[in-house]
């Protein structure tokens, strides 16, 4: 190991073995704390190049279990997000995409700190599961296209490690780092096809567009470097995605959506997303053509009831999905009001996220305890005009200290100025293995 | 701690109170090793500016016990060797200059590796006790101005368990780290003037002239930054130092040397340094009247007599000093002879250090024992014509196998060439508080 680092620290590349050696050897703890973050400094300080970060994929990809979908029928599709505030889009496109007969078979996270998860969000269904044994995973998938699972706790057990180490060392800020992190668990979890949604700006990990379209590119780079077929939209995180923040209240804007009522920026980002799936799963060839595929399984409510079957078959009740009334109600309604007239130019994300977090609907820590009916419902949002005393956002809340708290943070997050700002985009840019296309 | 690795990772500078937290959390332990070590990987990727350094040394040099030198009268010197192959030279200065008068209060370090150590080579007279009370060390520095113990084992305790992180990452080749480790426990033992011994060439730390200008420099300027008047001699180790390598052995021709019959390599050497100990004492203001006092103590005896004094004074039995031939013999003798006709044009130096290691007169790791009586005893030194069969070295040893091993490794550090190589130099510059003088 000392070799290594020292190799490393001359910025030259590793081998593939060198890199098997030290992952292997760093997980089962032959390799000690103290050399892995020497290491690790040394790669945030001197880069690794593409086959390197292929090779720290790889090995942390095979440190655990590898799902094998072959049973699965047809070409399997995955779609990663790295991560938003209100990024309700696995929710909308997983029924669109596989009411169009495409298998979605998904492994989600949980939220931590300022970004949700889908698989806290799904749990808003009374008895909905989202620990089906493999077998029944692989079944539903068959049957009926869709199944969504919570990760196992031997997926990619490198990373595990290695990330909680970086976390504490300063060395979460490389790309090959980053993308390999995020790529060995995709690639553990067993899709053909990867479809990652990279957001970017104030709500998200990668703060400026260009972290996000490298981080973008190295990803693609390692997704088809292996043979996985990996596309990635780039999109906005500037405010929150949609109007509704927390999991019962997204999950009604998800099911809003899939009734054709949903917010502009959703839908975009969920029909791009969405066409990415159905190109690489060879439904058609064309973006065109794959939008109005996923547009009519909205008109003919077949990605709606699609939902409502998933809902079903994985232990949930699935009467909200018809009736998004029927989730439960957080006894606290706060208005967070704007202080003076202009326009929203500016909402610092993440601090949005933290607002549903102070709320009772994040998780501070991986063993925080989730309030499913608290969140926040967004009403002014980039460019919007506002008035004094009119209302910016609602906070839902079970308790009027932390409803008092979170006020105090979700106004702080608004910047209201007398003039008007540049409008955001929904979506910058798509990154396939032929490079990037801005938008 | 995450935020000043985060600093020092963008190769900001840190203040001098974040050092000191740096230094202190890492010496109780409350700033783990895997941080400290990503630390340790960003300052040798990103460097350390002039008062990080002296911040560094200082943190360092007050982590333990500051000794107090003050009950000595007149200005204390001290004289240190970064390191080198039979490189005896404190065991020839220090009389001489103790003799004219000047306070000689040292502490001296074992060997380790392929590097001697001055403690080892004086526990060859019987009886020498290399750890006097620090009383008694005070009193015989004023009474007959010269003592020389072994390092407390609470001097600069932080440079200790830095330095044990560092030699397991790959973060020991960072001058300000290397300067400011040598420098805080000189500082620690606390003469008033330092005279530094930077070797340079394959037996040294430092193998190249420009490193070692650089580590020069930066310990001047550490020294002189906080009030200790300090002058660094870069020194030739491409070769071992005089002939004799080893323990009882180095004593002997350190004897040679101050009966006026020592190898010209070491008695420049020595006068050298000891020129820069008397200017630095205020003995006098010239660096040739200083060479001049210095010989004058051989020829009148002083000096030889002032070394049997000093073994006495620390209980050890001073006859070896007036004849060599009474310490311990080896039981193995075996030369090292020449395959071919030429020249010497190279000696891998540490190579000679490690083949005296081999014979089990040097340390592998801190609790070896050191057999006193072996070492090896030059005959060959670069440059000299050689021919076939001629014996470039002898080895003395006390077990056969040993000697064997150490006869292949002693005859691979040699070169031997038909054509004669650039003669090496003594000494190849000064750095004073007003820079660098080449010789």
């Amino acid at each position: 190991m000392y070799d290594l680092i020292v190799k490393k620290k001359m910025g030259k590349s590793l081998t593939e073995e060198e890199i098997t050696y030290i992952v292997n050897g760093f997980t089962k703890g032959e390799i000690p704390d103290y050399q892995m973050s020497a290491f690790l400094m040394a790669v945030c300080l001197k880069g690794m190049d593409k086959s390197e970060t292929i090779a720290l994929t790889m090995a942390m990809a095979h440190s655990g279990d590898m799902l094998d979908l072959s049973e699965i029928e047809g070409i399997k599709v995955d779609k990663h997000s790295t991560g938003g505030v209100g990024d309700k889009t696995s929710l909308v496109l997983s029924p669109m995409v596989a009411s169009l007969g495409i298998p979605v078979a998904k492994m989600s996270g949980r939220g931590l700190g300022h970004t949700g998860g889908t698989i806290d969000k799904l749990e808003s269904f009374p008895g909905f599961s989202t620990s089906i044994p493999t077998k029944q995973f692989i079944e539903n998938v068959n049957r009926m296209k869709m199944a969504i699972v919570g990760q196992t706790a031997n997926l990619a057990p490198a990373d595990k490690k290695i990330y909680a180490l970086r976390d504490v060392t300063a060395t979460v800020d490389n790309i090959s780092l980053i993308a390999s992190s995020i790529m060995s668990k995709k690639i553990a979890s067993g899709a053909d096809v990867i479809v990652l949604d990279v957001k970017t700006g104030s709500g998200a990990f990668m703060k400026t567009l260009e972290d996000s379209i490298s981080l973008a590119e190295a990803m693609v780079e390692i997704g088809n470097g292996i043979g996985r077929e990996t596309y990635a939209v780039i999109t906005d995180m500037n405010q929150p995605l949609g109007r509704a923040v927390g999991n019962s209240i997204e999950v009604a804007e998800a099911i809003q959506t899939l009734n054709g009522q949903g917010p502009e920026d959703l839908l975009e980002v969920s029909l791009t997303l969405g066409s990415y799936m159905l190109l690489g799963a060879k439904k058609t060839g064309s973006v065109e053509e794959a939008r109005k595929l996923l547009l009519q399984t909205i008109t003919d409510r077949s990605a709606l009831n699609k939902l409502g079957e998933f809902v079903r078959a994985q232990g949930g009740d699935d009467s909200a999905v018809y009736n998004s009334d029927l989730f439960p109600k957080a006894s606290i309604q706060e208005e967070v009001t704007a202080g003076k007239d202009g326009y929203v130019t500016k909402i610092v994300t993440d601090e949005i996220g933290m607002t549903s977090l102070v709320l009772g609907g994040g998780r501070e820590t991986k063993d925080s305890i989730i309030d499913l009916s608290v969140g926040i419902y967004i009403h002014k949002k980039l460019g919007d005009k506002v008035i004094a005393g009119e209302s910016l956002a609602t906070l839902y809340g079970n308790n009027a200290e932390k409803v008092k708290a979170a006020k105090e943070r979700c106004l702080k997050a608004y910047t209201i100025e007398e003039s008007k700002s540049e409008p955001t985009k929904y979506i910058y840019g798509i990154v396939t293995k032929d490079g990037l296309i801005r938008f």
